[in-house]
């Protein structure tokens, strides 16, 4: 078989036979480039993501360079929360900030609910850019973070270990709780299906700090979020990928979440998931970012043992654990995405 | 069956009946309770591990407020690798910092391999002592840090969330890593077979951050060693309990490692665990320490939950998924401690 390159990603997530597995990288476009650290000297990292034209430059960046089987816009979680009227601060070193965070009642009904095309509007500008540019050579994701995981830093205020203010909202005032994660599923569906008007042809959610909760708490306080997210994302007709991280012991309430494609983080064999999670939906991943510092031949080995374990069935999009980290040499990245299209073509 | 309760955590450690399930936590003796707080203003962390008769008194203080199953020594992981020869500094807000990390193979050969008596000696004077007090009322549980654990902070010189520079060390000069983790659980077995002749009737593994890697990782770099330390402890005779937090996706591997008991953190279901495992191991855990600052209805149906998950077939020790939070309110430790007996003990 000879799958077109623009098809070949969008057929693994529908679980359709393919002649190569597809590769794409979370954080392909980041600081391990050197053209993209240019960039970055020149332009806070919100006036990359605000600016269209930089934001599609900073997108095809990694495509210039690799063979990828996808390209994911250039943008962050965080930003739709300013079109609900939330202040957003990026702090050198500290990563963002949100100076006045949401911790109760008052201040979750002072949240705005805009309308789709009031949501990040700079992105969805830079999607249709990049879209166009990309003239359906190569399949373009769009993203937005998972209501809990934005819940977690509107109530922190930053990035944090365990999300204690989170946490103690669904405990302590369970009404406040369930307001606030509805408000934010709903911006997190419309801005979704905003982002496949504008031309996106698959979505990823990022419930990156997801697991830091325990089964219980995850089925009364986030799925049913989660759920309606992928629902009005799915609606679309796009495949929707859903990522976390810590979840190994949950992967089956995740997949309740109804996704088509679950994407896995490094800690857990991809072939346990498989073993879970029957065959009725794509996984994606799971190399540790780490492995792309490791010595070349030690990169290969855990490369192919991941492609073994996917066991050349259809369904199976190669990706890392989690961002590209930035210590990462170009090179590796490089000789991984050739290793994986030509390793799988020969099973 | 009525069982001693000198008698109901070694057993259940054992999978052998009981009358109610045991109950411990991991840090029942800390910062939630004032007493401890009392003794933490006169003195420093390290005096406290060093003082045998303040460890002693900490030690004892939660079996005062607590109708626990077990008392565990009160120290610290990382005090054993002082008798390495490594300088150890516990930092106001920074917990432990290792000024002079260990990051090459000429630091390795630096590091002495002390005899067990002389590893933290005052903690094997404390467990004798503290063994003398309970005088059998009570099992006494020493304790020891995992190799990787120990390897993580002493390469990194302080807590971290990736542990980059242990890993580079895996990649980039395997060598030097095996020759460190041999030191290591060479260090660890001997002290855990220390503790048992000082009086300890049972022993738990720490592997707290080993649940960063892979199983890929886990399986090459980390399990030889941490069932090393395992065999050394359990040729003593006594249970011993094998404790991992992140490690929902590899709990299969942990049990190769060979201990007793696993200890499980919050984010994996205890039925989930018991179904992958089989009953030929008892279970620890797995209340999410933050249920503990909930409603107490709410407190109370989570602990249910885990009492009906591990369905009253022996080889069951409730405890936390993770240490006791220094918010946590007293009355709710007590209340959790009444509950489990009761309601275990009513099925």
């Amino acid at each position: 078989m000879n799958t077109e390159q623009s098809e070949r990603f969008l057929r693994a997530c529908r679980r359709e036979p393919v002649d190569r597995t597809p590769i794409w990288l979370m954080r392909q476009a980041g600081r391990y480039l050197p053209e993209y650290r240019k960039l970055r000297e020149r332009y806070q990292m919100l006036e990359l993501i605000r600016q269209p034209e930089l934001a599609v430059e900073i997108t095809l960046q990694p495509l210039r360079r690799f063979d990828l089987d996808a390209a994911i816009i250039f943008s962050d979680i965080l930003p739709p929360l300013e079109s609900m009227g939330v202040e957003l601060k990026f702090v050198a070193g500290d990563g963002p900030v949100i100076p006045q965070p949401v911790r109760n009642r008052h201040d979750i009904r002072g949240l705005a609910q805009p309308e789709a095309e009031e949501i990040a509007p700079y992105t969805q500008k830079a999607i249709e850019m990049a879209a166009r540019e990309l003239a359906g050579r190569l399949p373009l994701i769009g993203f937005a973070g998972g209501p809990f995981t934005l819940a977690g830093y509107l109530t922190e205020g930053l990035s944090s270990r365990d999300f204690a203010h989170a946490r103690a909202m669904m405990y302590q005032d369970p009404d406040a709780w369930h307001a606030l994660m509805d408000k934010l599923s709903t911006l997190v569906g419309n801005y979704m299906q905003a982002q496949v008007r504008a031309g996106a042809q698959a979505l990823q959610l990022f419930d990156s700090w997801v697991g830091t909760l325990g089964p219980d708490d995850y089925v009364e306080y986030v799925l049913p979020y989660s759920r309606r997210c992928i629902d009005m994302a799915r609606s679309t007709g796009v495949p929707v990928i859903h990522f976390s991280t810590g979840t190994a012991g949950m992967l089956e309430l995740i997949q309740a979440a109804g996704s088509d494609v679950i994407g896995l983080d490094w800690r857990v064999g991809l072939s346990q998931a498989r073993a879970r999670l029957g065959d009725g939906v794509a996984l994606q991943g799971n190399l540790d970012p780490m492995a792309l510092t490791a010595p070349r031949r030690l990169l290969r080995e855990r490369a192919a043992s991941i492609l073994r374990q996917a066991g050349g069935k259809p369904g199976h999009i190669f990706n890392l654990g989690h961002g590209v980290l930035k210590e990462t040499p170009i090179d590796q990245v490089e000789d991984l995405v050739e290793f994986v299209h030509q390793e799988s073509e020969r099973r």
